[in-house]
């Protein structure tokens, strides 16, 4: 089933507001199976909406769903401009109107004319009902398309999609496609382009997608055969199986969490450039009190001094941005929170305090545990907010690939 | 100016992705007084591309930024649908090719041969530096329509939007609309409307919108004739002066960040529910070496009291969420930094971990200079992530209080 999206609103167009409502609604028929093949959203203006519904009418989709402009004020034009489209008498709905009309009275206020309109039925279509709000949605058929219009406040456009318009989908739902995600980091989306490349996609329709982002890249595979897109996945996990640090949707750090809470391990940190980044990300996960202590942020050289025990000698020779310096500073928080492992990180995020030598986006981690003593090097070359995202993503991945 | 959106991107249309690259454009385009007309998504699929170019370049705006897909892997077939659609032909650009070859050597990785195509030139277009990563703009004419191709990770089209897009859009607006920018925190939008409502707005048709979020409420007035905004905005302000702070569009931890160094203080902090997002927070601001020494995250009662020193009795008698234990942080964090103020917070972020007594959203912020020790308590009723924001919104704006 292909189906396209039309929101109208002026707040979204103005970016005032992020159109979540075309994510969501698309997310939950997405997993049902259907296909969502447009999103158009225009402002609350008639000629706009109705170039939206022409626009969409002649596209191959099976189902329009539009959002927004049902209230019942003044700039709440939708209804009135989808029955002039179909044609459609207006037929007043008096058994509705006493219902809205108690319901009102209920909530504390008495109903207003201007909810009048709510309670109009279209000749020629039908309406959806709307438990949670006073807006009824329309359902009109044209062209073998069905148009199906939703208020725009997301709970009770939630609400009847749930109730209304996923079982209407999944009744006439046939083929329904699988998707399987694997996440990596550490590695341009060219490397791995190249190592599964050699993979035969083409054979068998297999649809494979590289999602990047500062935490890394994301490679989706999808088809329609359940058993097939399994096949495919090991092979794919087999050729990029270095990069991985989860299959699935999860997030580096609730995967860290989790590995480090099996092994019984707890952790401690010493930040530099990260601020903090990196305590913030691990106490995001709910249950990280159990593996993390806490740690230092250690942003000035004094600090390290003086709060980390680093010796005043090792700055000055090598440089707080060191290997020397992070080999200490995780050796370090390790001993003073006395957990398994100690991490740091030292380095200069910008935009200022690079040299030739010493760049911005230079970093050192630092890896403490009983056994073993690391430090790895880095040169990320953005901006302070990136390159703090990237060392925290570098530092999680180091971690798990060392327990 | 009219403007239309083309975003592209099969994970857009899935919902997996949330389109918040077509709010970011269409809110600082509208910031300049650009009106957006219109959003599109498109899936990565050659005719739906076209069909996308089609029918904006059918409509009456004057410029179409489109992004997404242009990406060094088989899945990114922007590129090449653009340059056919204008008939293009490849230039490659040789300097190009060096300046990536070389940026991907220092980072770690040979160039691959995939990235190639990031090296072609349209014969008949122009393109569009990108600082942050290897995939350039493109710009084309056509039916007096300007077309600007960016590609979908948002740092990267955030920083051309901004270093190319922006200045383009500037010396093209005519008629401008300006607008103010109010911040506040710590108050609901409802007692700021209360307060703001009897200035008489409709008068002179000022527009006024109140922009809630995990930070606080924005309140941005808006109006064609800059003086008579200036009026207004004089008035909006004493009305809520006290909730303000600032006047603009400063994140709050570069106002903090800005009156420390001002003042030449210098700040130390201790965490435990917030993990080191206040450090994280202080060290995006650049400069903030000045004016931040660094801090201690202890999250564990353990931490607090052989790292920080805060007395196991006072955590026996008071509980680790406890007015006496964050006054007790505060001072301590502030002697061990020897800093001019240290601040603390302790609570409790949920979603585990709360009693009636002490329930989920909890949180005591302390703070300690050379004449005052004071305490705050809070209750955030929320969940993990959010607690940990509005926590650290709270103590920016105590400490911007008591400075």
């Amino acid at each position: 089933m292909r189906v396209a999206l039309l929101t109208i609103g002026n707040e979204l167009l103005s970016g005032k507001t992020i159109n979540t409502n075309a994510s969501w609604i698309s997310n939950v028929l997405s997993l049902e199976g259907a296909s969502i093949y447009r999103h158009l959203t225009v402002p609350d203006e008639k000629e706009e909406i109705i170039y939206g519904l022409d626009t969409l009418f002649c596209s191959k989709v099976d189902l329009i769903i539009c959002t927004g402009g049902l209230g019942p004020t003044d700039d709440d034009i939708t209804r009135k401009i989808v029955f002039d489209y179909f044609g459609s008498e207006d037929i007043f709905d008096d058994k509705y109107w006493k219902y809205l009309s108690d319901k009102f009275l209920k909530a504390g206020y008495p109903i207003l004319n201007s909810n009048k309109s709510q309670a109009l039925l279209p000749s020629n279509g039908d309406v959806i009902p709307n438990d949670l709000g006073s807006a009824r949605g329309l359902v009109y058929e044209k062209n073998n398309i069905t148009l199906m219009v939703l208020p725009g406040i997301p709970l009770e456009m939630k609400g009847m999609v749930s109730q209304s318009i996923l079982p209407w989908v999944k009744k006439r739902i046939i083929s329904k496609i699988f998707t399987f995600n694997i996440r990596t980091t550490g590695v341009p989306e060219s490397v791995l382009f190249e190592k599964i490349k050699k993979i035969d996609f083409d054979a068998e329709a297999m649809s494979i997608g590289y999602y990047p982002s500062l935490y890394g890249v994301d490679v989706r595979i999808s088809h329609m055969d359940k058993n097939l897109l399994d096949e495919f996945k090991f092979q794919v996990v087999e050729c990029i199986n270095i990069h991985i640090y989860t299959l699935g949707n999860e997030n580096i750090e609730n995967v860290l969490v989790n590995k480090l809470l099996n092994q019984n391990l707890t952790i401690s940190t010493a930040e530099s450039c990260t601020g903090g980044l990196i305590g913030h990300r691990l106490t995001l996960v709910a249950g990280s009190s159990e593996v993390y202590s806490g740690g230092m942020i250690t942003y000035s050289n004094k600090s390290k001094i003086n709060n980390l025990d680093i010796s005043a000698e090792s700055i000055r020779s090598f440089g707080a941005v060191s290997e020397e310096v992070a080999l200490e500073m995780a050796r370090n928080v390790k001993n003073k929170f006395k957990t398994s492992i100690g991490i740091s990180v030292t380095g200069i995020a910008g935009p200022g305090g690079g040299t030739d030598e010493k760049p911005v986006g230079l970093v050192y981690l630092g890896y403490c545990d009983e056994n073993s003593l690391k430090v790895k090097k880095f040169n990320f070359i953005s901006n302070r907010k990136s390159n703090k995202i990237r060392t925290s993503q570098a530092v999680f991945n180091f971690i798990l690939r060392m327990i």
